[in-house]
């Protein structure tokens, strides 16, 4: 790898799944993979493999289907561990065993229990073992921002003997200022023998508001990889943000002096999908991707205050993708047409069943909008990729009524595991009623964390988009539900989310 | 003021209110600004005077208001603005005069189209003309960011020659980076006579990410002032987030030896209020304040990964105002009870027949819903606050129904300065079809941007809070609305911004 490439490793469906309400379904992973392929990442952490059944699927998944990024694999010091991430990515054309343990005082002691020998042992023997079955192997020493300096050097020595090509030092609880992890970079490049054989990398946590900062600070102090997500999505007040550390590199050339192969304009789509994927909206006011962002492009009214284009512009909107939502299809599109949209974003459709069903809703949406969008081709998509087998509740029909000094009414038709069910509620509005009537028969008891919409594209017949969150003996989930009726919307994000309470497993979600 | 405390100057009311559609009326303001008193802000940034009338009525309500923070108004290097300001502040028992002008080869060229000697002039005179007026006045350097050195200089040292007594150094455009950031502001108070004597300030924004990092490297430098806004609010990408300053600075001590005298448990509803009242929602994975940044608190299962407090946790949940959502008022709850409890969260309310109408309105919640937050009353207020005056249109009454197979229907009575009218439509849902039947009504012609519902508390009787925003011919109005109903939230924050759009005036925005 050449010095001036600055590698982009994005954990969105590893860290990023880890959020609270941030789960994603396999086809969701997949979906969101080969827009990050497209953008021309570097590394995709797809996931955790020993976690759960249902990350090693979709580990799996990920690595059978990209091509040209390499599908890293998370897993600890263990063998068992290693060889379950092994077995993941056995399908990808370039894989990577990404292998940590915690290097702290207090996570040794507290966490692993564990006297410091003994974490360098366990380290060598999982880089060795990793080795044994991949050449490419990451090695991360955990809560690196507050290990000990002289432990992280013989850690790191130990490993770059067993073989590790890439040495990855978090900043786990987002505790770093950048000045201070520049120098830390620093130091162990300066004190760890064939350090210049290895690739430095870098992966910070936000708690604090920095973690981009110290990201690009560890980039000038020599790292060349950075751990990163869309929109920063991640762990508690979540990672470096893909796009900030992009856009910051590629502008700021004079002071970084490396830059990144990923394809621009393709971020403010990734920001979007990845937005509906979970349910999480993003901020007007963020940098890159935020609404607001680029606001003097979307023509608002300056008061001739603008009049030459690079006073207030350091970034052109259409280098990240904004301004590209073209009008592709309406009511009169055909299948050829729409199938052919749905590759162009990167939507691949597998089996006919699914694409019929796909262009049959589509259809009823042109009756219903007038303009489809391509935003409204993605929400059309996340409801059909609950592949019926998922699919244990599903609405059938619906309505509703509401009016002033009334209480709201709503009447569901819901199919249960095949068997018709109908049931009326009232409630303090349309939604809560019709809530309240599906939960009459499905009787799951869950508490409702969060309930948002988003209007997908503008204008008043614009699809809303609904986010449910629900909450059942621990578990967490988050449904989604499109529709051009806010309350038939809700409805099915109540049940999208029914059905993965249903259908869940627990899993194991590490800390980097 | 001594070396160790480090002013927090925000500016949410001005350069956060510039944000497309976070527009805010006077009461907003005034609730806002309380609630930074509340978090003992130094300076509170009211506004712009002369922008328009609107901004001078809301800085001078402002600085009738507040007390124990320091009211600072904005205005140009002109005479004219600057006594337009002075008479704003004229109330505040400490006022403070921030002139601006800008500096950068390219906006004296292009914008101002002057020369920099007649650049150096201009602000002279500001400030000898403004410190005529006031003893507090703060100079900025519009563009600092990428300006001169040389001619920074000598700018800063004709108007500390003046007697400005804070000298603030803008990254207008978000261009900078930490290290050579700081190296700017350290450049500065060596080369500059008498640079001891005033207070050095930075205002950052966020246009690749690192608005907060370079505002703490500046601190390292010796800058005693950072200005910052609730949630990073501001123009495009927006400004450096107070909370993240403020909860960094506490938490890294070692590393910035100074602090702020913020009161950090009033962070959380500081928060809340903004995105509340801007419709600007806050993304989960938000430092401090997003709903997952302290996720740890929120008894999701870990696996029994958490065996101790400090093994993920830098700061406490608490310190920052979070799991105070104390559940006040509910169905029983008397008139006293609910004053009170108003005063609490620092809603002032004037007059008995506002209270009145609120005490109504609270009870009819009450009634549809269980228990009632602090949000609950927030966004009941909120509504309150649109004083009947200022209300051209008005929702009398609705109907709305929906089923499967059928379009939508909406029927509203509006009330139309006085006058009722009755319409009817339907749509491609039941909002839709609710907003087509106002239109019908108002015959607005304005482009609706956004639409956006947050449950403001959990639970299935949440209330829904919608926010449109509309543009018509050049301007951008945020409307919100609050109901237990989401179609009739709906249908009253449309009308909301239909009433802001009635009675709006054009205004000015600066750009630091």
């Amino acid at each position: 790898m050449s010095k001036d490439h600055l590698a982009i490793f994005d954990t969105t469906l590893r860290d990023g799944e880890q959020s609270p309400g941030a789960s994603m379904t396999r086809e969701e992973k997949l979906r969101i993979a080969r827009q990050l392929e497209k953008m021309r990442v570097d590394v995709i952490e797809a996931g955790f493999p020993a976690a759960s059944n249902g990350d090693f699927e979709s580990v799996r998944a990920v690595a059978e289907a990209i091509k040209d990024s390499t599908v890293a694999a998370l897993s600890r010091a263990f063998d068992k561990d290693i060889a379950r991430a092994l077995e993941a990515i056995k399908p990808a054309r370039s894989g990577r065993i990404h292998t940590f343990i915690a290097t702290s005082p207090i996570h040794m002691e507290k966490k692993l229990r564990m006297a410091p020998e003994d974490v360098i042992v366990a380290a060598r023997n999982a880089v060795r073992f990793a080795r044994n079955g991949i050449d490419n192997v990451e090695f991360s020493c955990e809560d690196a921002g507050r290990s000990e300096l002289d432990f992280l050097c013989r850690i790191i020595e130990a490993v770059i003997e067993e073989g590790a090509q890439v040495i990855n030092i978090p900043d786990t609880v987002g505790y770093n200022v950048p000045e201070q992890f520049a120098e830390r970079i620093r130091q162990l490049r300066e004190r760890i023998p064939n350090s210049d054989k290895v690739t430095w990398s870098v992966h910070c946590h936000n708690d604090l508001g920095l973690a981009v900062a110290n990201s690009l600070a560890a980039v000038v102090a020599g790292a060349r990889q950075v751990e990163c997500t869309i929109n920063g999505l991640g762990e508690r007040a979540g990672n470096a943000a893909l796009e900030e550390i992009v856009m910051a590199v590629r502008t700021r050339q004079d002071v970084f002096g490396c830059d990144t192969r990923i394809d621009t304009t393709q971020i403010v789509s990734a920001s979007k999908m990845v937005s509906g994927i979970t349910g999480f909206p993003v901020q007007p006011n963020k940098a890159i991707v935020g609404a607001n962002a680029f606001a003097h492009e979307s023509g608002i009214h300056q008061d001739g205050v603008l009049k030459h284009r690079e006073t207030y512009e350091i970034m052109r909107a259409e280098d990240v993708g904004w301004n590209t939502n073209k009008l592709v299809l309406g009511k009169h599109s055909g299948r050829t047409a729409f199938k052919a949209r749905l590759k162009e974003l990167g939507i691949e459709v597998d089996s006919e069943q699914v694409l019929n069903a796909a262009f049959t809703r589509f259809k009823e949406l042109a009756d219903k909008k007038h303009e489809i969008f391509d935003e409204d081709l993605h929400a059309l998509m996340s409801d059909e990729v609950v592949t019926p087998e998922d699919e244990y509740f599903r609405l059938v029909s619906s309505a509703f009524r509401s009016e002033t000094g009334e209480p709201p009414q709503a009447e569901v038709t819901l199919s249960a595991g095949g068997r018709e069910h109908h049931a009326r509620a009232t409630g303090s509005g349309p939604v809560d009623a019709a809530l309240k009537a599906i939960e009459t028969v499905v009787a799951s008891g869950s508490e409702l964390l969060l309930y948002s919409v988003n209007a997908i594209t503008t204008g008043t017949d614009a699809q809303g988009e609904v986010t449910v969150r629900l909450s059942k003996a621990g578990r967490i989930v988050n449904g989604q539900g499109a529709d051009t009726d806010i309350i038939v919307a809700s409805a099915k994000a109540y049940i999208n989310a029914l059905n993965k309470l249903q259908s869940g497993t627990e899993k194991l979600n590490p800390q980097l």
